[in-house]
C-alpha cells in the first residue's frame, strides 16, 4: 500500500490539466500527496479531444473536471490589446504563448475561488517562462492562493528525472500512455500560435525537420495565387475582414481571427525560428507559427502609421516595447501593464480605416489603405501641387536645425587632438 | 539676350548632378544666375550611364565634372553601421535613401573644399527629407558652405511650376529631353534600395502597378527552389557569405552586398509599401525594394539575439531606435549620431557567428545559427538535463516578483469604488 | 509724413502687449504698417500696473485693449499638470516661462477669433524659445491665423538694431520712455517664476549681482526659524496647505499657490542659475526663481514615491521627461503632449496623501508623509517583524538573477584577449 | 563541549565582518557550523576602530583577519562613474550604499580566491537590497562561489528572531556586547554617505529625531557665511577643488572627496528623507546624508549642461537613468552596467571646465562656470548682437514645426464628437 494513501488531506487543488502524460501523472501524484484534485482544461483554441480528456481526468480520480472555452476572451481581451500594441518581443516573437497564460490562469483562479480551493497546480517546468506567467497571474489576482509546481519540488523532479520514470509511474497507476511515438520536441498550441522547442531543437544549429509545422502549409507547396483581403479597423482593433476574391466576410472577433488563421495557414504565413531570452535568464531556441497574428501585425502597423501622429506614434512605440517585455515576463496582471494597456488603448482612438493586403507564399504584402481619420494629406505631400506649404520655410527649418551641428563643428575644430571615434 | 548672362559671377557651385532633366535644367539655370558650375555625380550603385552623364554635363556648360565611385564607402561606413543597429524607421523602412544622402553629400563637400567652391547645390524638392539630409551633412562638415536649393527659391519654383515648363526650358537651352515617356511616379536608386513615390502613388489606396518593381523579381514568378546561404558575422558585420547550393562565397564588403542583392532580388525579397512620417511633418507614401538589406536585417537580428546579453540588447535596442530616427531625419553627421554609432559599435563586439538561412518567394527564413561567443547554453536550457540550475530557485524568484503585485492587490481592495480601467 | 500712413489696411492684429518699451514701439509700428491693433495684456500673476498699461495702449492708438486675468487657469490647467509630471527640463528648470506661454497665447487666439482678427503679434525675439511656444500654440489652435513677429522681420530689426534706436523711435512717436534706468539684464515674470537673462548675465561666468533677485529673500537674511507645512494631495494635485506653526490653511488652487509663493519666497527657496539648451539650438544662461514650484516639486515627488507602484513610476518618469521637453519646446498644444498629459493624469489616480515639510534657508526638507492609498507596508518592510515575507525566497530570487551574470562570466572567460573596458 | 566542534569541516568562509553584534554572532555561528572563518573588514571611509575590530575577530576565533582600505578605489572606480552619470535613483537617492556594496564584495571575492575559500558570508538581512548587491557581485566575478547568508537560513533566523536572542547568544559565547544603548534605528556608513532606517523610522510619518544626523551639521546652526568653491572637471570627473575664501586646494581623488565632505558637512548639505522602492518589491523609508556627493551632483550637472551637446545629453540622460536603477538593484558587475559605464564615459570627453559654487545653510548654489570646450556661444545667444544668426530662419523653423499640429487640428475638426481629453 502506498504511503501516500495515508497522507492527511491537504485540501483542494485546481490543476491546469492538459490530458497529456505529464499532467496526468501530476494529477495522480497530487492525490497521492493528499490533495483533492479538480482538473481544469482550458479550451483556448488548441486541437484537442476535450471529452476524452474529461473522461481521462475523472478516471484518474479528479473530483471534478472543468472544461472551459475561453477562446473568445482570449481574442478580445488578450490578443486585441497585443494587436493594438504591435506587440513583439525582441523584435520577432508575437507572444502567442505569453498572451495565453494569463488568460488560462485567470480562469483557473476563478475556479479555485468558486470551489473554495486553496491551491492551484500546473505542469510547467522549472526553467521556463510559463511557470512565471502562470503564477504571477495567480498571485496578482488572489494573493492568498498557494501554488503547487511539482516540477520545482525536489520530491517530484528527483523521482521523475526523465520520461522513462514518468512512463513507469503511469503504467503502475493505470494512466494511459501515448500510443504514438513522441515527437523529438515539445509543442504548445493555442488559437494564436503553436510553439516547438526542446529535444532536437535544443541545438540551435539544427534545422527544423520538414514535417514539424502543423499550423501552416509549406510555402513551397502553398497556393500559386494569393488571397487578397481587406481588414477594417476601429480603435486599432480589426472589426471586419473581407476576402476580395470570393467576397467572404467575418466580423465577430473570434470568427475573424479563425478565418485569418485559415487564410494565413493556407499560404504558409507566420513561421519563425528564433533564439530568445527567457525571464529566468537563459537563452532558448523556439520555432513558432502565428498565422493570423502575423497578418494582423502587418495590417495594424500600416493603418496605425496612416492615422496616428508621428510623435504620438513614437511615444506609443516606446510604451509598446515595454508592454511586450512585461507580457513576455508574465506581468499581464500588474499595475504597470494595466497602466500601459490604458495608455496604448488611448492612443488607438484615431486608428480607424481599412488595409488591403495580399497573402502569398509565406508573406503578407500591404497593397493600399484608406481611412476617414487619416493625417495623410495628399495635396500637402504632392510633388506637383504646392498645397498649403511654403518651400522657403524649409530653408529656415534646415538652417535652425543645423545651428547646433555648426556649433559642434566649431568646438571640434578647437580640439586639436581628435579622439578616434 | 537673357538677363542672366549679365549677372556678375557668384563664384563656384558644386552641383549634385544626376544626368536627368531636373538637375540638367538646374545646371543651366545656375550658370544663368552667374555661377561657375562643377557637376558632381556619385556612383553609389545605381544603374546609370555615367560617361553619358559626364558628356552631357560638359555639354551643358559644367566647368568640370566629378564622377565618384563611393559604393564601397557607402557599404562599409554607412550600411554596416545600420546593419549593426538593425536600423528600421517606424518599424518598417530600412533607410536605403537616408543612408545614401550623407555619403553623397560628404563627398560633395570634400570636392567643394578641394575646388575652393563656396556653394553646393542640389535638386531635392522643398517638401522632402532629402534636402534636410543633404544640407545638414554639408553644414555639419563645413559650416561656412552656402547651399543653393533651387526648388526652394521662389524665382525658380515659380518659373517651373510643372514638368511642362522644365521641358520648355530644356528645349530652349539645348538640354536633351528624355525620349522615353516618364513613369507616373518618381524613383531614386542606390546600391541598397530603390524607392518609388509621387505621381499615381500619392493616393495611398492605389496599388502599385505590376511593372513598377525593378530590383526584385515578382515572388509569383521567382524560382521554385530556395537559395540557402550562410552568413558569417564579426563584430556585427557580415564578413562572408556562402551559398550552400553551389558553394559560391563572397568576402569583401562590396562584393558580398552585391551578391546578396542578386540572390534576394532573384527571390523577390525586400518589397514594402508604407506610409511614413517625414521630418518636415507630413505623411508620405513610399514603395521600396531593399533586397540585400532585408536579408541582412534578419540575419543580424538572429546572430545578435544569439550572442548578446539580454539586458545589453534591450539598451542597445533603444539606442538603435533613436539612431534610426536620426538617420532618417538627416542627422548622420551630428554629435548625437556619432555618439550612438560609437555605443552601438561597442555593443557589437560579441556579435560573432554564422547564420544559416533560406531565401525563397519573397521571404527570408532563418534555419539555424552557431557562434564561438554565444551566451546560449544548451545544457542549461535543456528540458532533459538539469544542468547547473536549481528549479527550487525559481520558486523564490517568482515569489519575490509577486510581492509587488500582491501589495498592489491589497491596495486595490482597499479602494472601494474601482475605476474603470 | 510717414510712408506708413499711406499703407492700405492690413486688417486687425491682436498684439500681446506688456506695457513696456518694446511692445509699445511695436504697437505704434504695427499701426504704421496699416494694422488695426488690439492690445492684449495677460494678467498671469506678474507685478504690473494693469490700468496704467491700458491707458498707455489706448493713448498709443490701440483700437481696443483686453486685460485678461488668466492666473487661475494658469495654475489649474498648466501648473498642476506640470506638478503631476514632476516636470523638469534638463534636470533643473521647472519650466515657469514655458508653462505660461501656451496659456497666454491660447487666450490671445480666442480674442482674435472673437474679434475676427486675422493676425496676432508678439514682441518675442528671434533667438529665443518664446516665439516658438507662442506661435505653435496659435497655429495649433487656429491653423489659419497669421503671426506677425516684428523681431524676425528685417524691416523691423534692421531699423532697430539696438535700444537707442527704439528710444529714438519712442520719443518721436510720443511713446513714454522708462524713467528708471534699465537693469543690465532682462526679466520675465509670472505667477510661477521670474527669469533673468541677457545683458551682463550672457557671460556664463559672471555671478548674479546681489540685488538681482526679486521673488525670494536672500537665504542669508531669511528667517532663522522654518515654516513647517502640510500639503495634502489628491490625484497628484495639491488641494490643501496647512501651516503647522500658525494653523493657516489654503485650499483653492490659486490661493494655495500664492501662499506657497509667499512662504517659499520668505525663506529664499527656488533660486537656480543654469545654462540650458534652447529649442533653436543654442545654449543660453538663465537665472530663475520658482518659489512655490520648488516646494511642490519636492512634495509631489515624495507623495508620488509613497503611493505609486515602482514600475508604474518608472514608466511615468519616462513620459514626464518627454513631457518636460515638449513643454519647453512649445508643444503644449500638440497631439503628443495631449496624449502624455492624459497618460500622466491617469498615473496620478492613487497619488493621494499628505506630506509634511519644512521650508528654511533656501531649502525644502521633507519630514514625513501619510496616505490612505500608500503601497508602503510597515509590517512587510520591518526589520523586526517577519510579516508576510519568506527570507528564503530571496535566495531563489538572487540565484535566478545571477544566472545571466554567470553565463556572461563564462563567455568572458572564453574570450582570451579581453577588451579594455 | 560545543556541538559545533563536532561538525565536520565545511571549508573556509570569508565573512564580511563589521565588528558589530550581528556579524560577531555570525562569526561564532559559522564556526559552530563547521566553517573556518576569515574575517574581512573593508575600510571604505566609515568611522571605526579597525584595530579593535581585528582583535575582536581574532578573539572570536577567526582564522585570519583582513582589514582592507578600499577608500581610494571606492572614489575612483565607483563614485566617479556615478558623478559622471549624475546618478540618482528615483529622482532623489545618490546611491551611497549601492555604490559601496560592489566595491566591498569585489575585494571579498578576491580574498576568497587568494585564500582558496569556497564560501563567502555576509550579515545583510533577507528583506533588503544589500544582500542582492553583495551576492550578484560575488556570483558575477566568481560564479562558483557559495554564499552563506545566515539571515536567510531558517536555522539561523528562527533561532534569532530578535535582538534579545542575539544578546543571549553573545553572552553565552563570550562575544562582547555593546555598552552604549542601541539607537532606535540602524545605520550604515561609508565615505560617501550614511543611511538611517528601520526602528522608529519605519513609520514613514515619524519625523527624524533631532540628534540623528552625524555627517552634517544642522543648517540652523551651520555657519552664517558660505564657503565658495571652484571645482575643476576633466572628462566629467573632478580633478581640483579650490576654496576661494582661504585658497585651500585638493587634487587627488580621495583627498578632494574628503575635503568636500568636510565643507558640505559643515554647512549641512546633503540630507534627504525619502521612501524608495527596493528591488525585492517593497517600499522602504530611508534618511540619508551625502555631503560631498550632493555638491558634486550639482557641480557636474552644471558643467555637463555647459559643455555637452543637447541631444547627446538627452541620450546620456536616458542611459544614466538605467545605470542608476542597475546600481541600485545590485547589477554593477553585469554586462549591461559595464556597457552603460562605457557609453557614459564616452559622453564625458568634452565635460571639461570649472564650476564656481557657494555652499551655505544646507544648499549648493551655482554661481558661474567656464570651459575651454563649451558649446556656449556668447555672441550667438546675445540679445544685442545678431551674431551668425538669421532671425528670419526661425520663421521657417516654426512654420515647419507647426505643419504637423495644423494637420492634427484639421483631423480633429473632422471628428464631430470630440473625446473628452
Amino acid at each position: 500500500m502506498e504511503k501516500s494513501t495515508m497522507a492527511q488531506s491537504k485540501g483542494t487543488v485546481v490543476l491546469a490539466y492538459s490530458g497529456g502524460l505529464d499532467t496526468s501523472c501530476i494529477l495522480v501524484w497530487l492525490k497521492e500527496q493528499g490533495y483533492d484534485v479538480i482538473a481544469y482544461l482550458a479550451n483556448i483554441g488548441q486541437k484537442e479531444d476535450f471529452e476524452a480528456a474529461r473522461k481521462k481526468a475523472l478516471a484518474l480520480g479528479a473530483k471534478k473536471v472543468y472544461i472551459e472555452d475561453i477562446s473568445r476572451e482570449f481574442v478580445e481581451e488578450f490578443i486585441w490589446p497585443a494587436v493594438q500594441a504591435n506587440a513583439l518581443y525582441e523584435d520577432r516573437y508575437l507572444l502567442g504563448t505569453a498572451l495565453a497564460r494569463p488568460c488560462i490562469a485567470r480562469r483557473q483562479v476563478e475556479i479555485a475561488q468558486r470551489e473554495g480551493a486553496q491551491h492551484v497546480a500546473h505542469g510547467a517546468t522549472g526553467k521556463g517562462n510559463d511557470q512565471v506567467r502562470f503564477e504571477l497571474t495567480c498571485y496578482a489576482l488572489c494573493p492568498k492562493i498557494k501554488v503547487v509546481a511539482p516540477w520545482r519540488l525536489p520530491e517530484f523532479y528527483q523521482r521523475f528525472p526523465g520520461r522513462r520514470e514518468l512512463m513507469d509511474y503511469a503504467k503502475k497507476h493505470g494512466i494511459p500512455v501515448p500510443v504514438t511515438p513522441q515527437t523529438p520536441w515539445s509543442m504548445d498550441e493555442n488559437l494564436m500560435h503553436i510553439s516547438y522547442e526542446a529535444g532536437i531543437l535544443e541545438n540551435p544549429k539544427n534545422q527544423a525537420p520538414p514535417g514539424l509545422y502543423t499550423k501552416t502549409r509549406d510555402p513551397a507547396t502553398s497556393p500559386d495565387n494569393p488571397d487578397v483581403l481587406e481588414i477594417k479597423f476601429e480603435r486599432g482593433v480589426p472589426v471586419k475582414v473581407t476576402n476580395i476574391g470570393d467576397g467572404a466576410t467575418r466580423s465577430s472577433a473570434l470568427e475573424l481571427f479563425v478565418y485569418l488563421n485559415d487564410i494565413a495557414g493556407k499560404h504558409g504565413v507566420g513561421r519563425i525560428d528564433i533564439v530568445e531570452n527567457r525571464f529566468v535568464g537563459m537563452k532558448s531556441r523556439g520555432i513558432y507559427e502565428t498565422p493570423a497574428g502575423t497578418i494582423l501585425y502587418h495590417a495594424h502597423l500600416d493603418i496605425e502609421a496612416f492615422t496616428m501622429d508621428r510623435e504620438v506614434r513614437k511615444i506609443k512605440q516606446g510604451l509598446a516595447l515595454k508592454f511586450s517585455e512585461l507580457v513576455y515576463n508574465g506581468f499581464w496582471h500588474s499595475p504597470e501593464c494595466e497602466f500601459l494597456r490604458h495608455c496604448i488603448r488611448r492612443s488607438q482612438e484615431p486608428v480607424v480605416g481599412t488595409v488591403r493586403l495580399s497573402v502569398f507564399k509565406g508573406q503578407v504584402y500591404i497593397l493600399g489603405r484608406e481611412s476617414p481619420r487619416s493625417l495623410y494629406n495628399e495635396e500637402l505631400v504632392s510633388m506637383n501641387v504646392q498645397g498649403d506649404y511654403e518651400p522657403a520655410d524649409a530653408t529656415g527649418f534646415i538652417n535652425i536645425n543645423s545651428l547646433r551641428l555648426k556649433e559642434y563643428h566649431r568646438l571640434q575644430s578647437k580640439v586639436t587632438v581628435k579622439q578616434d571615434e
